[in-house]
């Protein structure tokens, strides 16, 4: 019989596990041998935490990220045919969402494979909740463009979608340009668009406030190098 | 000081908690006294399970359904100005994301008032993970609209942006009317476009399938009246 593949979600920031992570993530976590990681430190560090029983020597790991040979990928889940169950892991929050870890299931999906997804912590989903914007329509929009011209259109294209389509726009931006984004967003959007900024979810210092961008300008918090996520609405 | 508003996720149909509820939910929720809820009658139940040592009779609930009067929403949050901390939960699943939950939050923003996203299971996250799809861009479009034109226009809508903008398409249907939906989706899209059908998610028989609409017809589950939630992508 076949193994599955379990996507076990891992902490955002230096969060305890028990205020995130479920407990029979634990469980799961501490008997699988084979794991697919982005980065092979990182997830060693995660699992010791996650499970001090575990011996971290007796474990397989195989590296997914952006320096991977995409042709080995299939390679990475034959333990699944001999009966073993393999753990994909993420750098942060949950697994196949906004890192490398979709096309793994993919395979895994048409191969037939049982696929498992475990509950953790999401900055998209987390963020959402809390900024009062609609939950019944919304579409992520990963990073946006860095080409200026692009960017704009891209800021423009989702306030339409806010308006014409009820919907609300989530988008990420890479840490040090948090400050430029934002501006970029005051400068172009309506000034009674809502704008919230959500920054360091599920850590002490979590962040998470939702204005007009007009009232933003004067407001707006240290968010150099840190992990932010933004949403708008009408 | 003000208190908090705090998000409280619920399970999924009749799954353990410690399976989708991180431990912690459990301490924050036995020192709440004040619950925005809409259902009175299934939330005590949550409670009395997520910490048995609860006293029931101590709380105060507030229903918000769609029977709530929304001038009244205001005076629920009254609580937070004395310095209570107030917990929202929705029927199943993450509160303010398909449900009326999202204008309780509204008016926390609003109010500048502290708001604190809880982890806990999502059926659109989980059946987005294990669907294989494209977890960069993506969008949740909630119900399907139930006039038969409109609803072909929909699906078609959905799937040009599939191809267009590489945006994976989440929905959800009402339970009784699943067959019919997955039907309308064979017949109006390309054979080629792969289609995820997510049943039971966290439960026991949890079913997360991706296959391509074509391959769909001889297969299909039984889909009767159980929670499902559907996801198409090139």
């Amino acid at each position: 019989m076949n193994g599955s593949l379990y996507l076990i979600p891992v902490t955002l920031g230096d969060t305890p596990h028990n205020k995130v992570i479920p407990e029979e993530n634990r469980e799961i976590v501490g008997t699988i041998k084979y794991f697919i990681v982005e980065n092979i430190r990182t997830a060693r560090r995660f699992l010791k935490k996650a499970e001090p029983a575990i011996n971290i020597d007796d474990l397989t790991f195989f590296e997914l990220n952006k320096h991977t040979d995409k042709t080995q990928i299939d390679t990475y889940l034959k333990p699944i045919c001999d009966g073993q169950n393999i753990g994909l892991m993420s750098e942060a929050g949950v697994p196949a969402i906004a890192d490398p870890g979709a096309d793994v299931v993919a395979i895994a999906q048409r191969n037939g494979y049982k696929v498992i997804p475990l509950v953790g912590p999401s900055s998209i989903l987390l963020s959402l909740m809390a900024s009062g914007f609609n939950g019944q329509s919304f579409a992520f929009n990963g990073y946006l463009p860095i080409d200026a011209n692009e960017r704009i259109r891209k800021i423009k294209q989702m306030e339409n979608r806010i308006f014409h389509e009820d919907q609300t726009q989530i988008f990420i931006e890479t840490p040090y340009r948090n400050e430029k984004l934002v501006n970029d967003i005051i400068k172009n959007c309506s000034p009674s668009t809502k704008l919230c900024i959500a920054m360091n979810i599920t850590c002490e210092d979590e962040y998470i406030k939702t204005m007009p961008v007009k009232n933003w300008q004067k407001h707006l918090p240290d968010m150099h190098k840190k992990t932010c996520i933004f949403l708008i609405y009408k």
